[in-house]
């Protein structure tokens, strides 16, 4: 009983994904979710992603959180639209939760949206939003040891993003190894060394990012 | 529909929690459960919290995880016993989860059992496994605006462990707004910083722990 209405509510879940994409598609905008522990640095990695991109692209960001609107104010004050999704107590975003929320966009006028997911590990990773790509951020703090624990946000990321890689002397972290384990479950995913909030790293991540934004204006993408 | 399936899969939850602490209680075990995002810390706080306390309390340790069995082998290599649930994909433990493992260890023989929720700072809040006090740990480089974000799970803790303290100074971490936001949710829980895989500020943490223990042996606990 309950495995067949987790499978309705996914269903479900997934109709209004594939009608988020066509709107997107329709635009030609690209659409990135982005999911990570708390703390990993999802609203840091966002913020320099608009840095980096912001000359070249109109951004607007979708922030989802159980709570607070904290960090759609951070985006905010960087002079980029950001809408606040609150869960509730929801563990994850839905593609109902994201339509909402793009209704109250202009999508003739943007480029590329970045949703942030809630910080978790795991309920994000089921849930399609009518993204072109996930994309996972782990941080150094986290160790090297979560892609054994956590395999499915790494196996359905298109790139993944190694944060606080500055840290990487402090921590005990065999990024060998990580790379390794990344590999077995996903042998596509660029893996983007970065420290989000001092700036380095990020060039490489932002034109692989550019690059699918290009493929969506064109209609090459997703 | 959804709500009235959640609120019946939490009712079961419920009764199967009772039993599970009428269980411990009838043998005097304190039984609490850790609970943090990925990589905040939670294996290496079991271990320390074994070396602690060894010499005075028989200690087992169930593991929750998505999938691997390493925190478990870890637990076992310090001559600890240690039950490995894997949840398939299930983003927290349950109170069936809990028994089945119970099933396998020697009450009469234990005075404490840890148990290591799955890493995510969201559903393990929501569900009771029968445990005498949930504890969270946050860890310093997630940042001090986490309960802003996650308030449900520094509500239900009985204690907040500040782990990686030692890394105060590599991370922009505003300790006093943390404690003042913790308080304003949770006026009881004590903080205590720690610093686990280096033994700094284990004591205090141990210390708590072990009145509660000595509560549950003389059946003043719970």
């Amino acid at each position: 009983m309950q495995i067949e209405i987790e499978q309705r509510i996914l269903a479900a879940n997934e109709r209004l994904a594939a009608e988020n994409r066509a709107r997107f598609d329709e635009h030609g905008v690209f659409v990135v979710d982005l999911m990570a522990s708390p703390g990993a640095g999802k609203t840091s990695t966002i913020l320099a992603t608009i840095e980096a991109l912001r000359d070249r692209y109109a951004i607007a960001v979708i922030e989802g959180d159980i709570a607070s609107k904290v960090d759609a104010e951070k985006v905010r004050a960087h002079g980029i639209p950001a809408v606040q999704i609150n869960t509730g107590g929801a563990c994850h975003l839905e593609s109902a939760m994201i339509r909402r929320a793009v209704d109250t966009l202009d999508l003739a006028e943007l480029d590329l949206i970045i949703i942030e997911n809630v910080g978790n590990l795991v309920c994000p990773s089921d849930f399609d939003l009518g993204e072109h790509a996930k994309v996972m951020i782990l941080s150094v703090p986290e160790g090297h040891d979560k892609p054994y624990k956590y395999p499915n946000i790494f196996q359905v990321s298109q790139a993944v993003i190694l944060n606080k890689y500055d840290t990487m002397s402090v921590f005990d972290f065999d990024e060998a190894e990580f790379r390794e384990v990344v590999r077995g479950l996903n042998g596509l995913a660029p893996i983007f060394p970065m420290s989000a909030t001092k700036g380095e790293g990020v060039q490489a991540w932002a034109e692989w990012l550019a690059g699918r934004v290009e493929d969506a204006k064109t209609g090459r993408g997703a």
